[in-house]
């Protein structure tokens, strides 16, 4: 049997404008890949009725799966509902499954139910549900010329739970099981993909070709895939994927099953786990490493307390960092990011911190210490580490990996993992 | 004389699978608005001769105009040249320019032109050549069916210069000043899609057709644009602007030129302009308010501190917020967000301050204090206002919006605006 044909059809005026990126036919293909299915072909179309319908019409036929995305929402220039009643020549109904759902959706919020969320019930006949945890757009598919049409809404994180919770297994539940593929997915920090691709080469020469390797770069984590869906691949994989961890040493976190788990969230499974506390000292940061870690349920047990000191005045009075410290060395210095991480493990009787002190930019810098510039200290009231790096980053990319590379040094503290990771290395200021 | 119907085909395997994100086509689409051209339908297909000869022929039967962007490099899978030729029904030559250009950058290089390069110089009989000032991949243009078919490279970079410099010359040279369309973008906060669909429906029940209206919804930001290019549009659109306006009313944050605010920066150049300065107490949101402001450059003008007092004892410790109130009332209460907001303006010697306590969820929710409420206080150290807020929003989303609800309270307050927005309506808690 071959694969079945995947088509994707994407509408909203704001794709064809380029007033946004589309991001959610590449989440599509990458969930439809880890299933083993390519899509053959993708058309963007603007909100227009009589468009939409020749779409859908002429993809149904040439598709076996047709996903299409965006179009659901509450206003008048959504039209997928519409669209696609009118290609399979039914009526649209409202159906009483959505309605449900979207009194529940206005009711949670205490609104009143209206006339354009009453539209978003107003389903082709026929059709089922695909439930929406978190927005008022329920999903729809539908059978039509032997093709499964599934409906779902633009907003990426309602597209992206619904396809992973409903969608998808809906499909592999159709598909032959030759053509599930098996992938490991591995989560790494501190290592760029030319440094990746390299290491790879240099350790790993023979890697063999029944087993894709695929890098999907992110800021700041990458993630190394490794694919097969043969039976000698099958056999091969423990042997590499053990060759792979070992190359990859302690710049891999760890593998992932289902979501990825954040830097912020390692570093709390680890606090808790030995009943630990961290606190947070953020000048260039400016709340951002806090706001990373508050960002997860569960963080109160392993997080009391965050000092954001923007100015030098504010490093004095509530972390008690000496004003001859700041005038002697700059804000930007060893001294300084020791005395705010003592300062904060001190007020706040936490037993780790972090502290941060940089030139984010684009202003600011000097010969001296140039924008991109940052001083961290890290560790316990007896033993705090410190690190100068030279990070080649745009304001907010510097402060995120500023804020990811603080949260990685915590965390290889606690696991007392004293060799230094390849970013140290290469980003060390002054080198 | 109506206006062009322009289409893209966008070739490449790695846009299929998701490896990359396909930010071209937004670029194309952006570029191609200012002359007032939309893009009526954009197709992806992968590197298949087949697949892009059909979508060539039954595209260009479609389109006045064709940009195909992709499949110009010089190895095998790089189809775009074949493709063109095949679909026009002519052979592929050797084109001595793009010989000469390739030859050229082979030299600058310092390489030897080896065989994949001078495959980059065979192109469809009778084409013209669109020069590339920095790969190595020339651009091609050809007439067919009556539509100018324009091919360009994948690389970025590459096909803005070549898009700027000479495809957007030949492509405006051939169209009537008329068709320029006007564009008009205004920023909300506060309003929900479907509220202001209603509120629209409402308040503006004659809108005019010529005036296109569109939403764009965005967290927390909704954008309304108003698009017209007809003289009839043009003439009625400063009335209509007008009136919209004004039914908005403070729900509109600005009219957006070029790249939109955020709520932080909107706030900021109101801070700098008054010289004034503010801070945060954070419990919820961890530290996100803070991030937001430290985003941007130069906030330290306007921001010195900010605290993050996740636990009890931190309120009390860091911000002096009394035992006793905490015991009393809860960490969610007005008195405790008033006096979070008191100890942040006395310890900061800030002029403002915007104090949150909530329950992010999903955990610590009770009848009395669900998951979702928040407290909220704000203002200046004589004259603090507070509010509470019940969010229907999962734990990052209601962090992100108690962010920018605290951020816009603040605004408001700075510029008194007295006169409740919608959000605070329609979430008051308890209500």
């Amino acid at each position: 049997m071959p694969s079945p044909r995947v088509q994707l059809l994407l509408t909203g005026n704001e794709l064809m404008t380029g007033d946004i990126v589309d991001s959610n036919s590449a989440m599509m293909a990458q969930e439809l890949k880890g299933v083993g299915l390519e899509v053959a072909r993708k058309v963007t179309v603007a909100d227009d009725l009589s468009l939409l319908v020749s779409e859908i019409n002429y993809m149904a036929s040439t598709s076996d799966i047709l996903i299409i995305n965006g179009g659901l929402g509450p206003t008048i220039d959504d039209l997928t509902a519409q669209a696609l009643a009118e290609a399979i020549a039914v009526g649209l109904n409202e159906h009483p499954d959505a309605l449900a759902h979207i009194t529940q959706w206005c009711e949670r919020r205490g609104t009143e139910l209206n006339a354009p969320n009453l539209k978003q019930a107003m389903l082709p006949k026929g059709c089922k549900i695909i439930a929406n945890r978190s927005g008022s757009a329920v999903g729809f598919s539908v059978r039509h010329k032997d093709c499964d049409i599934y409906c779902t809404p633009g907003v990426p994180h309602e597209l992206k739970t619904m396809l992973i919770e409903q969608i998808m297994p809906d499909i592999t539940q159709h598909l032959p099981s030759s053509l599930i593929c098996d992938v490991t997915r591995l989560q790494v920090f501190g290592l760029g993909e030319s440094s990746l691709q390299e290491l790879i080469d240099e350790k790993l020469p023979n890697w063999p070709v029944d087993i894709e390797l695929g890098f999907r770069a992110g800021m700041p984590l990458l993630e190394v895939k490794l694919t097969t869906n043969t039976t000698k691949g099958l056999a091969l994989k423990p042997q590499w994927q053990n060759k792979i961890t070992h190359a990859l040493g302690d710049h891999l976190i760890a593998e992932i099953h289902g979501k990825a788990k954040s830097l912020a969230e390692h570093l709390l499974v680890n606090l808790q786990q030995h009943k630990l506390k961290v606190t947070t000292a953020e000048s260039c940061t400016g709340g951002l490493i806090a706001s990373k870690l508050t960002e997860i349920s569960g963080s109160s047990t392993s997080f009391e307390a965050g000092y954001v000191t923007y100015s030098n005045e504010m490093k004095t009075s509530m972390l008690n960092v000496p004003a001859e410290l700041l005038q002697q060395h700059g804000a930007v210095s060893e001294a300084v990011v020791i005395a705010m991480a003592r300062g904060a493990l001190l007020k706040s009787n936490a037993d780790l911190a972090i502290a941060v002190s940089g030139i984010a930019g684009p202003n600011g810098g000097s010969e001296d210490k140039p924008v991109g510039t940052v001083w961290l200290a890290w560790g316990s009231i007896d033993n705090i580490k410190t690190q100068c790096l030279l990070l080649p980053y745009k304001r907010r990319q510097f402060q995120q990996f500023v804020t990811a590379i603080g949260l990685d040094l915590v965390r290889r503290y606690q696991q007392n993992l004293t060799s230094l990771p390849n970013y140290i290395k290469e980003r060390a200021f002054p080198s």
